[in-house]
């Protein structure tokens, strides 16, 4: 899978993990136009502080050069000192300008950086920039990923044939507003940069930020995008007939990445898609459905293959949303197992439905024609175990 | 264990569980003053329904009736109608006036209540009363609880010896603002209407208020308390000297049951003591701690013996309140693992301390003088394993 005029490379610099890369670099043959959005959390990492303080004024980057293994959250200013130099180093040994490189990381918060391991590596990592490396980017941003998340889609653009292309990590700490959760985007299609940011912005809203898996929130959430603009098409701008056809498919990719992830929650067996609808307004009906996604008792219920649309229905009830009780319909899977709030007698077929993979909850509460949609996993024993060892 | 002046009985019903009490009776010889808080879900169980409407103009009670193994909740009119039958037939085996009986229920939401054997054993139920059965109570009312909870204390009003005494039952779908929790306290003490609402009011909202097990909130949560007053005193009211000493000792009660409650959280192993201070409010100190004490990392964490403060560092940054970082100290058990954000190099000696049963986090957000204290448990396979198969 190539994305033109984009390079890769990936290597193990035993961060943390052992026999598996930790570090890599993603680098564009011209300067690009480039955007980000980052955590909501009020405690940020060292390089979200960075890339966002860097993001306010710079409109271009040419590489990003990303770890796992360590957040290099609360480390405090020793953390802003590693990621400065790590960006330092890499300026030189790529030959371009520190102000076109942007850092991100993900793993334990509050330790510091191993910063010796980190630069020694930097110039073999750089010497190793391949167009064919982005699958090795993908494994090497993983951290309790079971599977690395890549995926790529082409649209036509003035007759030429443009690529648009990310890699994404995500596992647990994953909730509303992005969590533990990194997604780096390229395309050669040339976009003028705000209309690039407000796609991002527009399609990052449905998508990563309509995932969750635990409820958490992380230090370090970051989704960037660079567009380098070596398709040479007529640059594509809020007005141009283009930007729609771009937009959906930059979402098509983000959709897809935000999918696995949640596919890939920490122990999940279930892709859980929570649907609301009939709410007073489509931001009621998120409520809802964010307090249903987040329930661990419908998330174990789910896992049990139990339609116990009891749990639902108090999730509903908790939202902090008023609510017809009589008049809520649920369905499991096409099933309808409460209708007007009561049981309608089909959680047998309904409990046949749940041993499938993907479950669709769909709720209507029948006041109005609010919509929302929440994509979440199930909650297992594997989850406890994942998070009750994780650093150990 | 006596509260004079208080009868209780329980049977089994067989309305779920086989070979256990699940239907029981609180009974007192005259007519009490009685008063109820109860769940803050939209969806509300009926006997919820029946006894906040008739709480609102009644101010007398003489008994209340109660099941677990079904609660109830989401079953329509018929579930309406099934309370007032309850109602009915414990009137006319008690021979006092439908009025002063009041309903609770616990258990699976959204099937109709097993009307015929619940019928069947209410005379038997009757017959049962006796001064002593309040351990058969305590055990009657629970569902997935691995022990029964009561309490009682003694307090000297008027120089006589008063007993305030409780049983409660709590397990999973404990939250913030009451959950799956059921709470009877008895008082033989004469307390004015008005002030016994107000003591139980405040009593509630720093005790059962200030637990939670999984974040998930029950459509049935129920703490009433009746003051049969057969001991006598000079009614306490507000302007009372006595006031105060009765609402500490209503206070120990509620606190000792609802420290119970967490500590028989589904599948719990430890009690984690969740505090925060320092807060510019203690409101904000408050969605601070309980984001903490919900974090699903944070409990595993704990679980798996793991001072992992990052993770509360990360939920103290998304709990919607703004911080200052490099402020922040994070203690477990006395040891300091972070300090003004950043690591103090005490994990290992934190990690000691987590072998403990009783896991005390506490939080300085030095911003302010705002506290509050949240307690919770710590998330286990167990957990996973009790509510994937509750039903089942």
């Amino acid at each position: 899978m190539r994305i033109p005029g984009f390079q890769f490379s990936s290597i193990q610099a035993g961060i943390r993990y052992k026999n598996r890369p930790d570090l890599c670099l993603i680098f564009s043959d011209v300067p690009a136009n480039i955007c980000g959005v980052f955590t909501k959390n009020n405690i940020k990492a060292a390089p979200v502080i960075y890339a966002m303080e860097k993001l306010s004024s710079n409109m271009m980057g040419q590489a990003i050069i990303i770890n796992s293994g360590n957040a290099n959250a609360c480390t405090g200013q020793r953390g802003l000192e590693d990621v400065r130099e790590m960006i330092n180093i890499t300026a030189k040994e790529l030959g371009i300008d520190e102000s076109l490189i942007y850092p991100s990381s993900t793993g334990v918060i509050g330790e510091p950086m191993p910063m010796e391991r980190i630069k020694k590596s930097i110039p073999e990592l750089v010497r190793r920039l391949s167009y064919y490396g982005i699958e090795g980017v993908a494994e090497a941003i993983m951290t309790t990923d079971t599977f690395p998340k890549h995926f790529t889609t082409h649209i036509e653009v003035d007759g030429k044939r443009g690529t648009i292309g990310g890699v994404a990590k995500g596992a647990g700490m994953i909730n509303p507003n992005m969590a533990t959760m990194l997604c780096f985007i390229m395309t050669d299609i040339s976009v003028e940069h705000g209309a690039l940011k407000r796609a991002l912005r527009d399609v990052v809203e449905n998508s990563f930020n309509k995932i969750t898996v635990d409820g958490d929130m992380s230090t370090n959430d970051t989704v960037m995008i660079m567009s380098n603009g070596l398709l040479n098409n007529d640059t594509i701008d809020d007005d141009s007939n283009y930007y729609p056809v771009f937009k959906d498919a930059l979402f098509y990719v983000s959709y897809r990445l935000s999918k696995m992830i949640v596919e890939d929650g920490e122990g999940a067996t279930k892709l859980i898609e929570v649907f609301v609808r009939g709410g007073e307004s489509s931001r009621s009906a998120e409520r809802i459905a964010r307090a249903v996604a987040n329930s661990n008792l419908v998330k174990t219920a789910i896992y049990g293959e139990d339609p116990n649309w009891g749990r639902i229905i108090a999730a509903v009830g908790y939202a902090g949303v008023e609510v017809i009780p009589d008049r809520i319909n649920i369905s499991i899977n096409g099933v309808m197992v409460a209708e007007k709030g009561v049981a309608t007698g089909l959680e047998d077929e309904a409990k046949e439905m749940l041993k499938e993979k993907y479950i669709n909850i769909m709720i209507d509460l029948c006041m109005g024609s609010g919509e929302a949609k929440i994509l979440t996993c199930d909650l297992t024993e594997d989850y406890i175990k994942i998070n009750a060892g994780y650093r150990t």
